[in-house]
């Protein structure tokens, strides 16, 4: 998104170089517009408690989404059934609004007997089809709220051998709904070489049982050529592995979003690059690999 | 039990000194019998796959027990129902045999419904007291092949939010059958202070729920200072915070068990020393807090 803002900003300075028929100006309204109007996303996170999805969404967006959160207790968990909670934020980069809503499942995988436990989320999806099919089959069609799901970011446990037979049921019963992007939570829990193998293995899992994850886009061809490698390095690590962090420790006298182990500190900032099995220091890591 | 043998060694010094009536040979008696005969030690793992039991078993008794253990796919596991799995070993320290038994128990707690999936785990426990009871009331009674659960190791997710409800089914199911030792899982992956935390929580819990813990026995009030010392620590630690490792790594010149991670290393080694939360060197951890 950050590399969209970019190109329009270059179509708008070439706009006022050179003025004509009028045509050239579209993208550029569109982009006020846009700007104007703002962006909806729906992100779903899913996944069994404990695997740090509050803490990885409050770290992508910077924001602290669950403030008024309460941990429930073992006794209340054993009562409690799968929940929909939805926390909407709005959040502005260099005047661009997005207005983001997480949707949590809290409860997920967490009971004794998971059968169907993944019936709440398939049928709120379902919902939400339904309701914008409604609305844009009505009179006014203006102002829709779309609340469909754009991508549910499916947390998998850094212990299981593979997948578990709750992530590969869950995953089948919402791959035709929603783009699911699989990823490996607190992988700092795993050292590089661990972490290959058990991403070679989910990604034989996910063929396996005919899983459809979501596919990133071809990138332009017209793109650069480290930008291809970046798409083509981003694309080969799926399913990404990734930490997440809210608390702020001191690294190298900088001041980062990480985790600090008596061995070390590890960083939680987003970047695709790889890991580097050689590099022991503090600050070498990304949130994201 | 290596203090133990240490006892037993200085009397063996003492009585070969003063040569009195007789009586005093009997402890030596005794442990020469012991040592002769060996000790029987059946230990049982559970807790749900991934969180490092075979690993930790292998770790303490620098042992490998799974050589030829088969991981099964996402596909089997589905299928799968709890077993019981016994691995015996015999292990020689100083002359003192000692034959191990683990009772392994795979697939607890992996299934979507894990209802009633310590049923065949109880079940075990009741036949080898049963069995064990019909071998006492028998006339051979020489040799009577003790197949008892000493102790279960019982291993918890470092990522729950404290117990889940099947840690808490599965121990109120047991608690007055064998000692259960919980084990909080994999603690390299919790800051230092997440541990105190969950620790704390899990605790609590153990007390609401009324789940009877093996308590340790009260140490010798003629043991020295330091021991007790010792003693009362390790008591505080409880639910013991764990890691394990199987492969060796190079820390500061020296080959110790531990794990490799990209910002420092942790090593596997057992001692009851507290983690010190501003020592960020490798090798400063123990396998055990």
């Amino acid at each position: 998104q950050s590399r969209g803002a970019e190109h329009r900003e270059k179509g708008v300075k070439s706009d006022h170089e050179k003025q004509y028929v009028g045509f050239a100006t579209l993208p550029n309204q569109v982009h006020r517009k846009s700007v104007k109007k703002g962006f909806d996303f729906t992100l779903m996170v899913a996944g069994e408690s404990g695997l740090g999805k509050s803490t990885l969404v409050n770290s992508l967006f910077l924001t602290d989404l669950y403030k008024d959160r309460k941990l429930l207790n073992a006794e209340e968990r054993i009562n409690q059934t799968v929940e929909i909670v939805k926390h909407t934020v709005d959040i502005e980069e260099k005047g661009v609004k997005l207005k983001l809503t997480i949707v949590d499942t809290p409860g997920f995988g967490d009971a004794v007997n998971n059968t169907e436990c993944w019936k709440p989320i398939t049928d709120y999806i379902d919902q939400q089809f339904e309701q914008y099919f409604r609305d844009e089959s009505g009179l006014n069609r203006k102002n829709i709220q779309d609340n469909r799901v754009h991508c549910c970011l499916y947390f998998i446990s850094p212990f299981g051998h593979g997948l578990r037979p709750v992530d590969v049921e869950f995953m089948k019963a919402l791959h035709e709904k929603v783009n699911i992007v699989p990823l490996i939570a607190k992988a700092d829990c795993l050292i590089p070489s661990e972490i290959r193998k058990l991403k070679e293995r989910i990604r034989e899992e996910i063929d396996k049982f005919g899983i459809k994850v979501y596919q990133f886009p071809e990138c332009d061809s017209d793109e650069d050529e480290e930008f291809k490698q970046q798409d083509r390095e981003l694309k080969e690590s799926a399913p990404f592995a990734v930490i997440g962090s809210n608390t702020v420790v001191e690294a190298k006298g900088q001041r980062v979003r990480g985790r600090l182990y008596p061995w070390g500190i590890v960083e939680g900032k987003c970047s695709a690059q790889e890991w580097q099995p050689g590099g022991t220091g503090p600050g070498r890591t990304a949130g994201l690999w």
